[in-house]
């Protein structure tokens, strides 16, 4: 039996556009993806971006897209669900887009602290934390710009926690004083391993960045493993905040395999057994059709 | 009985220099100051860049210049000092540039780990130190791109600590996602202290950062205190670590007003009672003239 397209899957975030034409199971058939990211459109470039990477699909099939596309700067606001959440939850507030197709757009979710006042919020990671969970209760670490540590049981999203892990690090490698000891990529080696182990001692971040610059002025730290170092400070501190925050729980790990590798590695090595990995494009795509199947 | 000028003291950092006609106690007759700074000069630029601010003051004067001027990348190297330094040792070191009049660059200093490894470094920081530092143990801030905490005894300096405070603020409010929330300049008001508090509190910098754009999303911070929040966070991250390093002594703040007026607020919250604030550009002065007066 031929698997059959039953609708069409989007990730639209800040700085790529990704489409899928998915089964009702949430498994691709095709894939497209360009650089056209929300940062860079405005309200009115949304529909014609949104047919031009589709060009060639059934026009018949619904759209579901979740991310960035969903802000109040993006194209049309799908206002943030308060945790807990699920697919049910999700799918009774997608909101309909100005589009000559149907296009429905998944809303983000918002953590709230007990005062209910707002305390972290998301949007794409919802619908890869439904696709990524594992039955009862975990914990999905999404690494990224914006890293996420969210707690699940289940499809169901309880709570919340952002890093600007990777936004810094960009910030920093480039262009703070750290970028002329930097030479190459972050590897997941022994300088980065130091870097994660001088954050699980508790050595206050703020202290730490300079020895970066320190270690590379009397040579102790080669050009190839500056920014090693400098990765394993800021997934280190991640780590020790995410471990205080969400303690130890059987950990899925969400995203590319360039990140997630130096997170299995800092996972480890804080003591998180058994780490599983899961596909980031995967898992929207499975949270996707959850999402899908959900709809009142 | 006019007083006369002994030396020109320059203060010649990556983005600023400035020179001043200065009596043998560090005393100013004349100032100026240019944008000229070390990180816009090739080595050739240094000599003629000179004498364009030294302009019509008297050619016989001898020349000494502190800061990013002596390193690596700067003039010539004025190679590093170790830990504890003091004006002689300091005024031993000095190192002569190739100019056409007398010009001599006072050395860094360098923090060593009892492994004898460096630990920190700083240029410039040094003789303000010596400028400011009370007679006794006491505890410099230098609030500034690179912070610096510098422990001394009199004008002897006995150990060092830099924090990237002010790149980091600068990164973050002007390019990172923060960006959108931030409206104006930090003032140390109640979301500066919030800030601080946060960071008193044992709060990690790596999960605080991203609240400046959660509670600005839900209008509970406005615009005009994002930037005050933010810079709370980070300066109070700062003085929790140079608080855990240095632990309580006499402080003495070294800066201009604008930086040490939120210092001396987080400093005070954080319980080190009445701090002392020293003009950056007098305690500048002064320890040039200290350093001038212990050459060999």
């Amino acid at each position: 039996m031929a698997m059959e397209a039953a609708f069409i899957g989007i990730d639209w975030g800040t700085t790529n556009l990704r489409a899928w034409l998915l089964t009702a199971e949430g498994q691709s058939l095709e894939a497209r993806s360009s650089a056209r990211g929300m940062s860079g459109l405005d309200p009115a470039d949304f529909a014609s971006t949104l047919e031009g990477i589709l060009q060639g699909w059934p026009t018949d099939l619904p759209v579901l897209a979740c991310g960035m596309v969903g802000a109040r700067q993006g194209w049309i606001e799908a206002p943030y669900v308060s945790l807990p959440a699920a697919p049910p939850s999700l799918g009774d507030r997608l909101i309909l887009a100005p589009a000559s197709r149907r296009v429905l757009i998944v809303p983000g979710i918002a953590a709230r602290d007990p005062q209910g006042r707002l305390a972290d919020v998301a949007r794409g990671e919802e619908t890869q934390a439904i696709g990524a969970a594992a039955p009862g209760p975990g914990l999905l670490v999404c690494p990224g710009t914006h890293s996420k540590w969210i707690r699940t049981d289940g499809p169901r999203i309880l709570d919340l926690q952002t890093f600007m892990t990777g936004e810094l690090y960009g910030l920093l490698s480039s262009q703070s004083v750290l970028r002329h000891a930097i030479g190459s990529k972050a590897q997941p080696g022994d300088a980065f391993r130091q870097g994660v182990e001088d954050m699980l001692q508790g050595r206050p971040l703020a202290e730490a960045l300079f020895s970066v610059r320190v270690q590379s002025l009397d040579g102790r730290l080669a050009t190839i493993d500056a920014a090693s170092r400098l990765s394993g400070l800021l997934i280190g501190a991640e780590v020790a905040a995410g471990m205080a925050r969400f303690g130890f729980s059987p950990v899925r790990l969400v995203g590319n395999p360039e990140l997630t590798s130096l997170y299995a590695s800092a996972l480890a090595q804080a003591g998180y057994q058994a780490v599983e990995v899961i596909d980031g494009d995967q898992a929207v795509c499975r949270g996707l059709a959850h999402i899908w199947n959900a709809r009142p």
